[in-house]
């Protein structure tokens, strides 16, 4: 069956207390070219049936009222995987 | 600075709660094809300087060893934002 990937991630200005203790953890260790790091969720929604536009406007409703917290969070992405 | 994204998703065959209660609420709201409901997680790592293949295989290894338990999580894909 096919499957909607929505991406959401935390708010740019917002802090990442997650992200961050990921990023010091990689400047500890050293040897890595990343200097932020930052931690969303990615939901995966198994559709029944076939993925119409009516099914996408769906998904991207529920990522918005359901999946994601307007006011902490972005919904990124969302795409028939 | 470009940004390289870590998709990780929790192994098919581990019951997953959180997605099972969205997928729940989903059928008593009705009007949803949506069957199943699984959650992961999305990181964005922010990369100094420009991405080679060198720092792309850096990436894939870190989401393998840190970003992930290979015990319960898949990491499903890593690409460059």
């Amino acid at each position: 069956m096919p499957t909607i990937v929505v991406e959401v991630m935390p708010k740019a200005e917002l802090l990442d207390p997650a992200g961050k203790a990921v990023a010091g953890a990689l400047r500890r260790e050293g040897g890595h070219p990343f200097s932020d790091v930052r931690i969303g969720k990615r939901f995966e929604l198994t559709v029944d049936g076939e993925v119409t536009d009516a099914v996408l406007e769906q998904a991207q409703k529920l990522a918005h009222e359901m999946l994601s917290n307007s006011v902490i969070e972005d919904v990124v992405k969302v795409t028939v995987a």
